[in-house]
């Protein structure tokens, strides 16, 4: 597809072709500095670069030939929107939290500055017309976790109409009866959007295809255990970045290609850097492409890392619907139970959280934690004390960073970050 | 009741001495400062004089007594923790809230540094043992309203035992059974803990308590619609915060003879400033005992305040719980209905409070509104430009000021306010 091609589909899209050059020009000058700098690069990263290369392009032009054949495009910024559903009325389910600055002042107009960057980011894009998904989406779909999102959607749904899902903020019976109510809600609401009755039939395989992305994911982590570490936190966090915007079939056969080559790399003992680098484990707020700022960092530190216990990591893959239903009901009950799994900061309390940090820090021979909060982000910032206490008492060190999406504080973050490594090596 | 008998009061509820001390020598001069400064006081101010300098001292005793007599003592901090079950069950009903920066430096070893300063201090409170409602606390409940409250009580509860209710996001049928629940799991827990059976009797004398007093605040809030002001905005808002500490039948009555007074003055054209006088409606973020920081700014600025749409105001009195239904599943129903109605920030969409604030605008005859929100509160702070557009559309002003319970801003707000009182006047 050629560049004007690409740009004919921008404009249509009604976005801003000057501010989303100058976008696409720096996320390039970053993808370049930060990616293809690495050695010992996998072969299946070729895949990686092509997607990111084309994540606003050919991408896109899929979601548009979708939508010429009238199959509708949903975006959410939660891990919380069931991608089951939309996978089962044909929809395209996309990822639309952005990891920019780009668009920030813009932001401040509609929401306070003392929020989290990832939401100034996501409004900042719309506002300064730079994301082809939010343009390309036939319905935006919001969630009540934290206050900032659960308020930010309020703003933004005055200019892009904002469908809410209301989380619970506990997991007793009762905030699983309003969670179920929510989930039918949403199942029906998709229904009239697509015009797609949900049958069991269909469901059934959007829980498959979701399923199986998990697992790819779910292979990936495992395999991040050995040493010398197989594959660069930064090609693994592309990994589970990408996972929100390819077409997940595709995806789930190029990441099982890309274990099998980590695979191989293991048995030759193989790595990306030595097995005495020191093993992170990068633990809290997710970070929406293409924020790459703290891995980088880190891993230009001397260290590796081994996984990402965040909702664009682990918390997304851990935990599979279950399989064994076949009536609508069964299914949709086997994906409530799955979603309330979901130990995500918002919860209270959130004890199982302290629990899968310390065991995935274990499971992955991590030598050590980064817990990593955005700045104005409550949720986590609270957090950040219990997950030290929990890894304290098992052994394990930690560093806490809080940050935003700005580069102001790189030379600072990297003096504290090299410092916590040295004292693992 | 001596000096030396409260001394051992507080020593019982192993509360440290020195630095409660440290508390009333600052509330003592705060007080006759903003308070006993005013001029054309109420008689009836008397009560409020002497219920605050007794805060700590005869309500305590007062709550001693009826510990000793088997009743128990349950504290809150927002209002939708709802009292008329702990009437029903014979307790007592206090908040927790506060509104002083003692004890900051201290809570900020268990909750973030960017949390609202009433959280601070609640927590600071308990952990430099100065709140002797807290010490005296059999039990004490939080809430799932803010984020910064959800998590602050996982942190306090490993101080002091806290049992949190959810309130749901939103305000659909489902959020409202998951309310309903809640309030039924609350009611069972008093039960236990007072050991009283909660009859429909009970309930019926604890709704009626709780609705005479709220009625005597409506009074109060209709009765300052009057020009010239018939009280200063520093004591009605005296008046709200005692509600949440006195014994509400004593309350209901005193506050009705400070309405009769009120009445007199208003029928003789008398009032606290002259007819002139810029009003002001205050709205926004709750101000707990004894964060009387604004009001003293606003009115020593040339202004009168003639209303306060906060929780410690009009959110907490404007709905009465139904009395019609006799059996407990109705009065349950009807107390899961009054308190849904509450427009915190909290919920989301929440346009009633932009309704409830332009008619209560209007019905005060307020010039112009203070909204008010406490640094690092994002319920609060993502409304405020909501609260502005609803204001602008009625030809309001609104003046947006957000602060925390320092003194070190007080010059520059008081800058602000002059300049905001000068383009009303
Ligand atoms: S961290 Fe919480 S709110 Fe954010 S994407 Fe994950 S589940 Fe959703
Ligand atoms: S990073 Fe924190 S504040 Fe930001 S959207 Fe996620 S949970 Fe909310
Ligand atoms: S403002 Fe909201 S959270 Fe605070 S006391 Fe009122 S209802 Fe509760
Ligand atoms: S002022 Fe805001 S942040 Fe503080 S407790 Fe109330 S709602 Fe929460």
């Amino acid at each position: 597809m050629s560049d004007s091609a690409h740009r004919e589909m921008w404009e249509k899209l009604d976005m801003d072709l000057e501010a989303h050059d100058a976008l696409l020009a720096v996320l390039g000058t970053f993808y370049g500095d930060i990616y293809l700098s690495q050695e010992n690069r996998l072969k299946g990263a070729e895949y990686l670069d092509f997607v990111l290369s084309e994540v606003h392009g050919l991408r896109i032009k899929e979601l548009e030939q979708a939508k010429a054949e009238g199959r509708k495009v949903i975006g959410s910024f939660c891990v919380f929107v069931p991608e089951e559903i939309a996978l089962a009325a044909d929809a395209v389910h996309v990822g639309l939290c952005a990891g920019a600055e780009a668009g920030t002042e813009l932001a401040e107009q509609l929401v306070p500055r003392n929020t989290c960057a990832l939401i100034k980011s996501f409004i900042g894009f719309k506002m300064a017309k730079i994301c082809p998904f939010t343009e390309s989406s036939d319905m935006i779909v919001g969630e009540t976790t934290c206050d900032g999102k659960k308020k930010a959607y309020e703003a933004f749904n005055e200019i892009a109409p904002t469908y809410v899902m209301e989380v619970p903020q506990t997991k007793t019976a009762a905030a699983k009866a309003l969670w179920k109510t929510e989930v039918l809600r949403y199942l029906a609401e998709v229904e009239q959007l697509t015009g797609v009755t949900i049958t069991p039939e269909r469901l059934k395989r959007g829980i498959q295809v979701a399923n199986d992305k998990r697992r790819a994911l779910q292979r990936l982590t495992a395999l991040r255990a050995a040493n010398p570490a197989p594959i660069s936190g930064r090609d693994a966090l592309l990994v589970n970045q990408i996972s929100f915007y390819d077409e997940p079939i595709r995806f789930t056969t190029k990441i099982n290609e890309l274990c099998d080559e980590l695979e191989s790399r293991i048995q030759a003992k193989e790595g990306v850097t030595p097995g005495t680098t020191p093993r992170l484990l990068l633990s809290g707020c997710p970070m929406a492409v293409p924020n790459w700022k703290l891995p980088y960092i880190v891993e230009g530190s001397g260290a590796v890392i081994v996984g990402e216990e965040s909702c664009i990591g682990t918390r997304n893959s851990r935990d599979l619907v279950d399989e064994s239903g076949d009536t609508l009901d069964a299914m949709i009950d086997a994906l409530v139970d799955r979603y309330m799994k979901i130990d995500c900061a918002c919860f209270t309390p959130n004890t199982e959280r302290l629990d899968n940090v310390t065991s995935l820090a274990k499971e992955l021979n991590a030598d050590g934690v980064i817990h990593y909060s955005l700045l104005f982000c409550q949720p986590y910032a609270h957090e950040t004390l219990k997950v030290d206490k929990a890894l304290q008492s098992e052994g394990i060190p930690m560093l806490s960073i809080e940050t935003d999406y700005s580069m102001e504080d790189v030379e600072q973050l990297k003096t504290r970050v090299e410092a916590f490594v040295e004292t693992l090596a």
